[in-house]
């Protein structure tokens, strides 16, 4: 099994930080990824500086296989996410003929005046490709690995489905999720001498409070679905033995 | 006006990364810091692995006043947070007697048996001070700058009360907010010039779809009352002479 592509998220903006604006891309792109076989293995929230989004990009981008951007590539003065990923890579950024061309069709048909705010979308760095953005056409843009994508939760969507045509894929991580009414201190002995006899599957345990009291959903994730079938038929097994021991309510 | 105390938060665990879990506790933080007049700087998501929680510990903590984790905290065998914190740290771990005494005493209390996984819970950097949980008991802790919380929110958030208690506060920043019903390309250089006029106020522009189509609203955030007051002003007036000149539908 040849290794999965990797990926890493940097969300750029300000309004994250300051907990004005709860994420909801993230999870988006977390979702996507994992469907595609791409593992999504860091990412990073920065502010509205260029400095920092240059250091995180360049951290990013040397060590995974892709890294996907949102936010700061509007017409405002907050909106420098291009001018970063163009120093990042030393390269030039000016308006783009091919970004130009259609901004300004889109501003003819709608009726907006192209003004020199307006045209800063079209800045982006020499080697880009572009990304289509079918929601408000202002495009995204692919440098390298890297993927630079609106923050507008509609239009990054729009964007990753066109990003995620050029990615690489990898094996399918299947899951499975098995949720015990037990604490997980009684969870733990058992559930990690099943991990210890499957390597190949990822054993997490995520404890919540159910209705009848703290309860923990076991997710089994493996690129190998022979031994997430053995793992899964074990952690049932583990599951019903917590039953008929008392130590848990019940499982499903 | 001394500087404002600076804050990172680490995000700890595969579920967000793998897009099960949508994390609910980094808004949470932001939003705690920001009332406490503490900058949240930046904020990094990593799995759970252990040479990824101590390089992005180490980095972090090294950086900012304040570093704030949650997640990995439980008895499961995925739980290695308190580990990779004292091999940050260089310290030791161990169980550690004040922590054993409120597990045992708990666990008295509610009929649990204190097996070796509960007790993993226990585990404490040396030198660190525990953080009180009032919902399930186990602690959280404090080494040096690294306040280290649980992954479950309620418990996370009546950790972050706790540990608040400790924090130095800055002068609060006080933010204010103005919609726009307009395109951000006809905003951007009025409010540009507002900007660059006022230095000390942050603003920023966070456009969305509306019933009535694309708006923005702008958000400006300041320590000084007056710049804030007097930047505010200029806003509402750039908005009235858009709504005026046709290029706004209204604003609020």
């Amino acid at each position: 099994m040849s290794a999965a592509p990797t990926a890493a998220v940097l969300l750029i903006g300000d309004e994250i930080l300051s907990g004005r604006t709860k994420d909801k891309n993230l999870g988006f792109i977390a979702d996507y990824l994992t469907a595609l076989g791409i593992d999504l293995k860091e990412a990073r929230i920065v502010p509205d500086i260029e400095a920092e989004i240059v250091s995180a990009l360049n951290a990013l981008r040397a060590r995974y296989t892709y890294v996907f951007t949102t936010g700061g590539i509007g017409p405002t003065h907050d909106d420098i996410t291009a001018d970063a990923v163009a120093k990042a890579f030393g390269a030039p950024i000016d308006h783009d003929p091919r970004a130009l061309e259609i901004l300004l069709a889109w501003f003819r048909q709608i009726g907006r005046e192209p003004n020199e705010a307006r045209l800063r979308m079209a800045r982006i760095p020499q080697g880009a490709s572009l990304i289509e953005n079918s929601v408000s056409k202002a495009p995204g843009f692919q440098m390298g690995n890297v993927f630079v994508m609106a923050g507008i939760p509609k239009v990054m969507q729009a964007m990753m489905e066109e990003a995620g045509k050029r990615l690489s894929r990898g094996v399918p991580m299947h899951s499975i999720a098995v949720t015990v009414e037990a604490g997980e201190g009684d969870i733990a002995k058992p559930l990690k001498d099943i991990q210890d006899r499957y390597p190949a599957v990822i054993i997490g345990s995520y404890p919540f409070e159910g209705s009848r009291g703290f309860a923990a959903t076991l997710v089994l994730r493996s690129r190998d679905g022979e031994a997430l079938a053995a793992a899964e038929r074990e952690v049932k097994t583990m599951a019903e033995a917590l039953v008929a021991s008392g130590k848990a309510r019940g499982w499903s």
